[in-house]
């Protein structure tokens, strides 16, 4: 089933991939914030009117239904224009004016201006997953570009065809928007990835995939003589927590909602939920639906051979394990993959927090039953860093604000009576969390803050005028919102 | 000269501080902003109010002038205040709601609330050269109390007493203004602070000091099975360039100001400019009214015997270098120590990056002539990553604008015709800058920005009122700014 395989990019071709980057991002970063929106406009016009070409390797290289895959094309042009919205309304440049202020209790304060900088050229590694969303032209080449940081994507071996015609495309738009030479480049090879991630040119590295993977990169870039910024979004367990209440009212409506949520796109999202909590009480109801559901889903492949391999080695130990009885063994045909599904109690998770926490990335799920709310809260407690928590819940009972307190210190994002998978592209979107769910807790990797990554800040003091940058004079020039003398203010309505 | 040394932390100690840091952690992130703004007050007034017997140990531990010492107590205590008003206009928690939306364009948007919470413990390392302002009660400890992290503070040796007591006092005013236990805590001990910076329930460190300390600590945090934020700042060269015109108009000037600025405090500031670039055909000049300067500053104690070895240690390879000619030697007596100046070429400079453009932290400076305005732009490419870099010029003078746009992306803060001593404490100070002036060029260490390291995002999906912080209510209870649906607010001003 796989298409052809690309070729790992040379240590010449390497060599005038950093070369094109170094040289473009002085140019790019002095160019008006407008004409970066304009670019990522362009790059999302071209993605559109490319749509059907693109579409077609995508299905045959991800193996994803095309309803799926057009839904993420969608997702990702929006993405790009969002960000554009992002780059014209200008907060994200966090400009700070302190006029000059002689009686300043800290001694007489000069002028100072401050704003957020590109921070440089940035390699970003593909996943595999979202073909569009989080490979060549997904989010973090999105908020990196718009930020005004060449690109360096390292591309996903499961889509090479898909990847290298994306990369195309951009090119294209990128040049004929008038962006710098360099703004953006392709590099293929794991070997190519490392050399990049460790050249000094590099200035910030960006990451979706698994946890090896990602650690493996975050310790060359940390380990660097100079270390940079590795931001990796490397998964999560996703737990689903169902309290008493909501087991005893919505037992079967939940358990739907739970089997849609696993299994959506092969159980391949990193915010698929993969443990179940539910009071032990309910966990016969909750296995009855749950079982009968998982039975009548079709098989459906998996993105990629090397991907299944994993999952079935990631799994073995979890579905082998003696505290785990399987409810369904799912099995692999040629059609693809049937999900599994698994069921233990919140006493044995405690206990063997390994492996039975560990994430599984595809279409596995274990059902928990817990005895009491004690026990729910200890079972709790055995996750670290999570990119989501789900309550289900009742208002009123007395274990839900319990259950936030605890998991808020523990997930980027906390949803009520709802499913994680569907990651809203938006402004209060946060897809991030403790390690190991990322390695940058600060930080999110979808939604508009996710520019912040790609910025840093320079204070202007004293500086005429004439050197400043436009966003910093004092007529505001941009029409964004600043903070004078300590005040955020807000620029008039445009026309 | 040294007074009582502070025994080190015991396992046992460290342990009780560890776990009452992660046992304060859950209420302090739970208390309304409000009751941190005032924890952060009464530590101020506490301080104020223990001024005198602070002044005493402070100056007799770092041999500093007792006028330098009363402002910079004044300088900590405002700080500390300034944070409270960061925390009461409340911007710092980025609180954004997106309300649900059908036809958002990546599908049905779900309610979305996001606000930043406090990181969890932080460790802070103490410097030596501000006992009061990069110390126990300084910087990164206001900025971490402020965000609602517990601080863990490890104590510079070279002013045990004054740590012991400025540690009572915050504790004291803490507990006092009802914070929970554990809120504060001091440790000792190197091996204290490298086994605290690895402990699980420590979520980020803090540091101001030395490359080789920053970088070893930022290895430790990095290399955890969990990394954690490290935000080093490790101080750096601090180059002044004096442009052609500003070098004919202002010789004298300049050459004076830079003397105040790198003799300063014993040239113990992480912003003590170490080169200045003047135009060969005025360097004589230079070297005149430098020389005679030098020759008439009265010798100074350094901060600590330690200290003045270190620098004797980073000074040798530097004067006795072949391309280095020695101005004036200085000399450390009874009295203390004296500056040294140096004179060499950009050419030479080049060409002897290492040892040359290395920080000697202390009273010592090269003045560097340089041919043309090429040499000069090459000379600026030497450096990779400054807290600050400083230009002498005139107005529409075509080297200027030249010349910032290569330090911008060399250093956290740009100075025209000025000097980069003196920090100040506001808005718009940016004190960090690219590796290896810090290990986090996205982020501050001085001004209000600096709360920003230890926050972490969190997103509330379609999550009932009764379980939201109270940030995050509709109708914005706490009267914050906020961005709702993509839109910047600002509250109604307050009464």
């Amino acid at each position: 089933m796989t298409t052809t395989e690309q070729t790992p990019t040379s240590a010449a071709e390497l060599e005038a991939v950093l070369d094109g980057a170094a040289r473009a991002a002085e140019p790019l970063a002095h160019l008006r914030p407008a004409q970066r929106a304009e670019f990522l406009r362009q790059v999302a016009d071209a993605l559109d009117k490319a749509g059907e070409e693109l579409i077609e390797p995508a299905r045959r290289e991800s193996h994803l239904p095309e309803s799926r895959l057009r839904g993420e094309l969608v997702r990702t042009t929006f993405q790009l224009r969002l960000f554009g919205d992002v780059i014209d309304e200008g907060a994200y440049l966090g400009v700070t004016i302190d006029p000059p202020e002689k009686d300043w209790p800290t001694g007489a304060r000069p002028d100072m201006r401050r704003m957020s900088l590109p921070l440089g050229p940035v390699v970003v590694f593909a996943a595999s997953n979202f073909p569009f969303a989080f490979s060549v032209a997904g989010g973090d080449t999105a908020a990196a570009l718009a930020a005004g940081c060449p690109v360096i994507l390292k591309t996903h071996p499961g889509h090479p065809e898909l990847s290298q015609r994306t990369g195309e495309i951009i090119t294209a738009a990128l040049a004929s928007a008038g962006a710098p030479h360099g703004t953006f480049a392709l590099i293929h090879g794991e070997e190519a990835g490392r050399d990049a991630i460790t050249d000094p040119r590099v200035r910030a590295g960006a990451f979706t995939g698994s946890a090896r993977g990602g650690r493996a990169l975050f310790d060359l870039a940390s380990a660097r003589p100079d270390p940079i910024p590795f931001y990796a979004e490397m998964g999560s367990v996703n737990p689903v927590f169902v309290t008493p209440d909501a087991a005893a009212e919505r037992a079967e409506d939940i358990a739907h909602g739970y089997l849609d949520s696993f299994t959506a796109g092969v159980g391949q999202f990193c915010t698929k939920p993969g443990l179940l909590f539910v009071p032990s009480e309910a966990i016969d109801a909750f296995e009855r639906t749950l079982v009968s559901g998982v039975a009548q889903r079709a098989a459906a492949p998996m993105l990629n051979a090397g991907l299944e391999q994993a999952f079935r080695d990631a799994l073995e130990p979890i579905s082998g394990h003696e505290s785990i009885r399987p409810l369904v063994s799912g099995d692999s045909t040629e059609d693809g993959t049937t999900p599994t599904l698994l069921r233990t109690s919140a006493e044995e998770l405690i206990r063997h927090r390994e492996p039975l926490t560990q994430e599984c990335f595809g279409p596995v799920s274990i059902l928990v039953g817990y005895s009491d709310e004690q026990e729910l809260l200890e079972a709790v407690r055995l996750f670290t860093g999570e990119l989501t928590s789900t309550v289900h819940g009742a208002e009123g009972e007395a274990i839900v604000p319990e259950l936030f307190t605890e998991l808020r210190k523990r997930a980027g994002r906390l949803i009520w009576n709802g499913w994680p998978t569907g990651v809203s592209v938006s402004h209060a979107m946060q897809h991030g969390g403790p390690y190991p769910a990322t390695t940058a807790p600060t930080h999110t990797s979808v939604g508009t803050a996710a520019i912040e990554r790609f910025l840093r800040p320079v204070c202007y003091q004293n500086t005429p005028s004439a050197v400043l940058p436009e966003a910093l004079l004092d007529e505001n020039p941009l029409g964004i919102p600043r903070r004078v003398n300590g005040h955020l203010e807000l620029p008039e309505p445009r026309s």
